[in-house]
């Protein structure tokens, strides 16, 4: 957590975010939170939009780290290390406060240009991700050579998109579906042989 | 279109929010559309969270009319009518106006437990309808007895959520996913000779 005031501002944001929600919240909501002043916001961030619009640039940039991070070592241990970071429910209630936040944000989106541009930066970032695994499975004959990675790639992660709005909409667990889309994997896009990949 | 007014009120519910979304839409605006007082709105309905509870459970109806009415002649057909229901776009402008009104609404879920069991019932209902088709189509040797109907109707449904806030939230359409859909259903779900259904 750094220090200099415009990461005090967006770590401050993340934390307005998880007590008021998203609908409600106020750029003073965000300065009592950063213990500064709304013109001091407002010298950083010329509207609530625009904060937001900085806010999702860093929630980006450790959202790719995160979907990078798990590497495994074929991909799919690199593909079951994904699903399990997106479906596996954690129970930290900070955790799902800010979902719910971020849900609130996204049904802003078709209202929003910017916001809408940052969320498909989202989508398309973990698509492009699955898409490589599926190529690189594909290639080194671990995954079906019937798999077509860009679509099989947009239909996993629209299943991780779904599974994160039933979790926080209407408080559906993802981990029976993280068990049903591990066995798919298994079942489905896996070769009969699944050889270790070729070093 | 039936004109008593209870009716009439939720018919100018959809309308007020197809015109203003969910986040911002008043009783005043409600009244406005139908023609009425916000007095006559208040005497049907306690708080603007009574009518949309009210106005869900209409959707309710009208809702599970369309996951049963798309029968087919045997369950792969149900199925396959069922994906393309809900996963076709439709370049309605006033349909997108009122998806987007609703992921609004199923933002506030969390915060809003009377719309959450709502909304909830669409999941539960849609999942059954799903469920229901594969055990048929798998006692009817016309799905892989390798299926697990509880969980694979939980991925569809999951799937199918996803696809409608990513068309929503997003723009991303979803024609290409029913295809890849279909193609799944096709490839995983069907017995490798699919007979047809045992009269």
């Amino acid at each position: 957590m750094p220090d200099d005031p415009a990461s005090e501002i967006l770590d401050a944001t993340y934390r307005a975010l998880c007590k008021h929600g998203y609908a409600n919240l106020t750029l003073q909501d965000v300065a009592a939170e950063a213990d500064t002043s709304k013109a001091s916001i407002l010298y950083h961030h010329d509207s609530k939009d625009q904060l937001f619009v900085a806010f999702l640039d860093e929630l980006y940039d450790q959202f790719t780290d995160r979907v990078n991070a798990h590497d495994g070592e074929t991909p799919r241990d690199q593909l079951e290390a994904l699903l399990r970071v997106f479906l596996t429910t954690e129970d930290d209630s900070s955790q799902q406060a800010f979902r719910t936040a971020i849900l609130e944000l996204t049904s802003q989106a078709p209202y929003n240009s910017a916001l809408q541009d940052r969320l498909s930066d989202f989508d398309e970032f973990l698509i492009e991700r699955l898409r490589g695994i599926l190529v690189a499975g594909v290639d080194a004959g671990q995954f079906d050579d019937a798999i077509e990675p860009t679509h099989d790639a947009e239909y996993l992660a629209t299943t991780i998109t779904g599974a994160h709005i039933r979790h926080v909409a209407i408080d559906r667990s993802s981990d029976n579906l993280y068990g049903t889309m591990t066995n798919y994997v298994e079942r489905h896009l896996l070769t009969d042989t699944h050889p270790e990949v070729a070093q």
